[in-house]
């Protein structure tokens, strides 16, 4: 059996595009239904209830376009409203990124010391630790807020003195605590990888969720018999929602995918809050 | 005759209160009904469509509260949206606070050669050079936009080796032109006031738009007779409305206003954009 439905994914932003991009990379042949929330990016410094709201209402969207999985690409809202999101959907397979990249991170670590670094509401949330200590309870994880890692990339300041600065101010105290691997606990975080392994040193390792995410997908979708039968032309069958078109998100985009985006669509906000998509 | 209703002051965040601090200040009787738009803070970024449609949404619930006069306390919203706020407004006394800036800058230059920051959007929408021009069409004005300036101002990076990096980065060029004025058109900047004139040089005058947009209001509501008859105790009978009620909003807040903001209260976002507020 095989399953020619659309993988459903959501972020915040456009930084979820690095998913899609590693799940295209893995199955060339799915076709994805991209939700970017652009008109109230970013969550990460929002509250828990706003989270909460805005990735119901993001899920919302995405349960009613008949999708076989749903994907929860922003890590704020993966870390605070996966739960909420998973009920939505029923008996939807429902995955964020957070786990794949916990698991990774337990997997890679030699020292048993995971550092995570994220938006406030990830590091605040604490999923992460938790997720970590599900599997293994004596790992020490220490987490770090990095504000402003996600406006510097949005704003294209990616090798410069003041972001290797800031990166520094970021990082120098998971570097002193003895951490052997960091996890990327934000979308837009693999886009400043050089900047950021060249600040804790090469001893260290950095985990990109997108990539584990996409794996963990693909693992799901066989298991469950839901893979594609197609093994190509998935992007060019791809839909793509935002609910702002901000100035330059085609370059934006592309530069989050690695190739242009094919069929950009605008959802307006007012539409995406009113809902009542799924009934 | 006198008038005792609220002045109305809508802004992305709450970086607008540093405009109801100087309201504060030159008429401590008046009271204050204020809006931040936290949860879509912020707005600098987005598409003129989406600031249009946010400003519109803001103003509508301030003109439900019977106020005597509304101040677009937000750059971007007043640089890209005034226009269609005040129709909203009808007869009532509607002011932003591009104009009271460029007016500002006009009487300071004495090169005729001002420049202009803010974010993205202010700067293209050249709505400072517009102003400045029905003033004045022989005045030289040279936008730039510094959009990383607010994300440090939220999170605190004031005084800071990156903070000066990056402000040097943007103003250098300003600084070559011979510009002897800049108009910081974003309610955050005047926090970086430090960092921006130690760029700069102390030639450069700053011209900080809250304090003449509190001007041009107490100049209108006076010229209409519409000043309260308090001369005290507007602060404590003000309230604060916030879409978002953001982690470490009350401190934060304090930082803008000056002192304690009381009386906070949550309007939801999607009760918001419901609307219906004037109807």
């Amino acid at each position: 059996m095989s399953d020619q439905r659309p993988i459903g994914v959501f972020d915040s932003g456009l930084g979820g595009l690095t998913v899609a991009r590693e799940i295209l990379r893995l199955m060339p042949g799915e076709q994805i239904v991209y939700l970017g929330d652009t008109a109230r990016f970013p969550y990460g410094g929002r509250s828990k209830d706003a989270i909460c709201s805005f990735a119901g209402q993001d899920a919302d969207f995405l349960i009613a376009q008949d999708i076989k999985m749903l994907i929860v690409a922003c890590n704020t809202a993966s870390a605070v409203g996966i739960e909420a999101v998973r009920e939505m959907g029923g008996e939807l397979p429902t995955i964020g990124v957070v786990l794949p990249g916990a698991k990774a991170a337990v997997l890679r670590t030699a020292d048993r010391k995971i550092g995570i670094i994220g938006t406030r509401a990830t590091i605040k949330s604490e999923a992460y630790t938790q997720a970590i200590h599900d599997i293994d309870n004596d790992i020490k994880v220490y987490g770090k807020e990095c504000p402003l890692f996600a406006p510097l990339v949005e704003e294209g300041w990616i090798d410069t003195d003041a972001t290797r600065l800031i990166a520094q101010n970021y990082l120098y105290h998971l570097v002193d605590i003895g951490i052997d691997c960091i996890v990327l606990g934000c979308t837009h975080y693999p886009l400043l990888m050089e900047v950021i392994q060249g600040t804790v040193g090469t001893r260290i390792q950095l985990i990109d969720s997108a990539f584990w995410t996409a794996k963990e997908a693909q693992d799901i979708l066989s298991m469950l018999d839901l893979l594609s039968s197609n093994s190509r032309d998935g992007l060019s069958k791809s839909i793509f929602y935002l609910t702002d078109m901000t100035p330059n998100f085609e370059e934006s985009a592309e530069s989050f995918l690695g190739e242009k985006v094919p069929a950009i669509r605008h959802l307006p906000l007012d539409r995406l809050i009113e809902g009542g998509f799924t009934s």
